[in-house]
This record gives C-alpha cells, sequence and structure tokens, in this order.
C-alpha cells in the first residue's frame, strides 16, 4: 500500500518497476502454462523469460500457480477503493457493476483475459484449487467493501456481491459460447437489470422470444 | 427413465437394488476418499466395500471422482421433473427455492451432507474438477426446467438459476462458518428474500444491526 505522505518520485518510479515485473512475471506464467501445461513448468523457468532471478520471483508469488492464475493484491485494493469510493446513496448492485465492469475500461480487453484464464483452468484442473481461492478473495474483499460503504449487514453483502460475480460468469460464459455475437456491454446490462428486478421473468412472447 | 406405462413390480425391485446398489458404492467411495484421499483409493477398494464387482461399478460410475463428488442422474432427472411440476405463476425464486430445499425435506441432513462434500473437496482440491462439473451439470439441468416450465429466455433462466444456486451457497457456508447457531431455514429464507427484493439493501440502524 503507498502511503501518500511519504510517497516522492523515486518511490513512484520504484512502484512502477515492482508492478512491471509482477506483470511480467504473470505474464510468462500464464505463456509457458498455456505453451506445456502448468505442471511442466518450473519457477525457474518463469523468472528466466521474466528476466528476474528465481528469487525475485518468491518476492512476487506464493508459488507456479499463483503467478498463473491469483489475483494480484495490488488490483484486488484497487477495487477495494473504487467500491468504497461510489457514492453511498447507489445501490450495491449499481457499485458493484460499476467497479467490476468498469462503463470507461475496455470491456473486449477484459473478456480476452477472462477467455484465456477460463481456457486455461479448463485445460488444466490442476489450477482450479488456486483459481477457487482467488475467487473466496474477490469476494471477500468485496463484501468486506460492500459492509464498508454503506454498513449494511454482512450476510446481506456476501448475496449482493456472490450473485454480481455469478452474473458476470454467466454472462461472459454465455457470451462467449454463442460466438460473441452480442455486444457483452448490453448483455452485462441485461444481467444485472435481472438481478435488480429481483429475477422477475421477464415478460414472454413472441416477440421477447425471437429477439432473445 | 422409469416408464410408467410399462413399469411392472419386478421392474420396480430391479430399480430398487440399483438405486441401492448405486448408493453404497458412492457411501463407499466417500468413506475411503475421507478415510485415505481420493489419490490413494481404487475403484477395486470401492467395489469390494460396496460387495459388487469393479465391472458393476463402472455401470454406475465413469470414475472413481464420479463416485466421490457426482451427482446421480436420476435425482437431477427428479429435481428437473420438480421443478417443471412447480405450478406456473410461481416465481422462478420460489420455485427453486422448494426443489433445492424441500419444506418437507430433512434440512438438517441435507446440510451434513453439504458439509461433508465441501470439506472432502477443499481436502482434497484434485476432486474440484469433478466437482466443479456437476455443479455446471445442475445448473444446466435447471436452467432448462426454468425454460421448460414457462417458456422464459434462456439467458434470464441461466442467471435465476446461477443466483438461487449461490445463495444457498453462501448461506451454508456461513451457517457452518458462524456455528450452526442460527436456523438454517431462516436464513436460507432471508438469502432468498434478498434475491427476491432486487437485492436493495436492508435497511440499516442500531436495531436491524445488533440482531445480524
Amino acid at each position: 500500500v503507498v502511503d501518500g505522505r511519504t510517497a516522492r518520485p523515486a518511490a513512484g518510479r520504484r512502484d512502477q518497476k515492482k508492478r512491471d515485473t509482477r506483470r511480467a512475471l504473470a505474464a510468462a506464467a500464464e505463456r509457458l502454462a498455456f505453451e506445456r501445461g502448468p505442471q511442466s513448468v518450473t519457477v525457474e523457468e518463469i523468472a528466466e523469460v521474466a528476466q528476474v532471478s528465481p528469487r525475485t520471483f518468491f518476492n512476487y508469488f506464493a508459488s507456479k500457480e499463483d503467478a498463473m492464475v491469483g489475483f494480484d493484491p495490488a488490483f484486488l485494493e484497487l477495487l477495494r477503493a473504487a467500491l468504497i469510493a461510489r457514492p453511498a446513496e447507489e445501490h450495491p448492485l449499481e457499485a458493484l457493476r460499476y467497479v467490476l465492469v468498469p462503463p470507461d475500461g475496455d470491456v473486449g480487453r477484459m473478456a480476452d483475459w477472462w477467455t484465456r484464464r477460463t481456457r486455461l483452468i479448463h485445460d488444466h484442473p490442476t489450477l482450479l484449487g488456486r483459481h477457487l481461492a482467488s475467487v473466496s478473495e474477490l469476494e471477500r474483499v468485496m463484501t468486506e467493501a460492500v459492509v464498508a460503504r454503506t454498513d449494511v449487514d454482512e450476510f446481506y453483502a456476501a448475496i449482493v456481491v456472490a450473485a454480481a460475480i455469478t452474473a458476470c460468469r454467466i454472462t461472459v460464459f454465455r457470451w462467449e459460447a454463442t460466438g460473441r455475437r452480442v455486444s457483452l456491454v448490453d448483455a452485462l446490462d441485461e444481467a444485472f437489470a435481472h438481478l435488480a428486478s429481483g429475477l422477475v421473468p421477464p415478460v414472454a412472447g413472441p416477440a421477447a422470444r425471437s429477439s432473445a
């Protein structure tokens, strides 16, 4: 965590360098995992591709699986801060939507990342344990942030967070499965609208069904 | 699938025997997995404990992992039929709640099963792949049934099913984590009420919070 009071240009450059190193290691880990399967990849190889020492690798990651499918703690902290910064009167679903899929974000790039991640895990179930731990961590951080921003009870917060993440999962999965034919942003809007409506069935009928 | 028109007492007895055999194999697989870890257990041992041949084992299961954490296809068919049988005017969330946690069911026994299953998978991540395939299968069957009962669009159905299953997961997890101090049925009621409300934040305040 950066302490704003003591941040100096040198510290800023050091932080940037750390972020770059972390990103290079994660990219190397992902690429090697795709090429040869996680089990055949060693920490030494990942470090070599990213041009750092194995010792440096362990400054950033606890294991090769962590480098392949872990979430960056700094990214989780950004999500937490972004969620807490949303206006208190905003519906938690809106706030979660805003933070998980920022309207000014590159949704195509996000979807590509998601697709690669899903494919990697699907092809290599040995990564599942680490992946699910990442998702639990994401749920925990988001739940804490939902509680922190409006002081709602934690059970409610856990439900709204899990529902939002699940809606994203279903939406991206179906968007991929149907050949990305619709706008992902529109599909996410629809999914969150279903949640906000209390999951009331949409009006059925020939017109509605033919456009589905 | 039992065909009612041709079912005879002998066929009924045969079906019952099959169900018993399947149950005995699954119970043996689960017990051995807990005792020694899934990797040290063989199909031969599971069959021996259930007093059938390894060949018989493969009439019921594709793999030992399937026996340990798969869902019985007959159970999934029961869920499908039960969901389709719910009144068409019933809110899909209500129908899913009714089917996933039947009001006349033994919720304590269900929770025990869930706890065992969760612990087994947590302790032995090699079972995760098969487990997640089971959950996907459950989602698929329930989604088809939601579409079949009222002809809503499939995307909506997938969202409502995933939200309902996620709510059950969060509820049972938190109920366990907090020492089962509250009624699981009440907690499930609360979770489904949150979903049905459109995930509107519950009214906060000292009273609400002290009872949370």
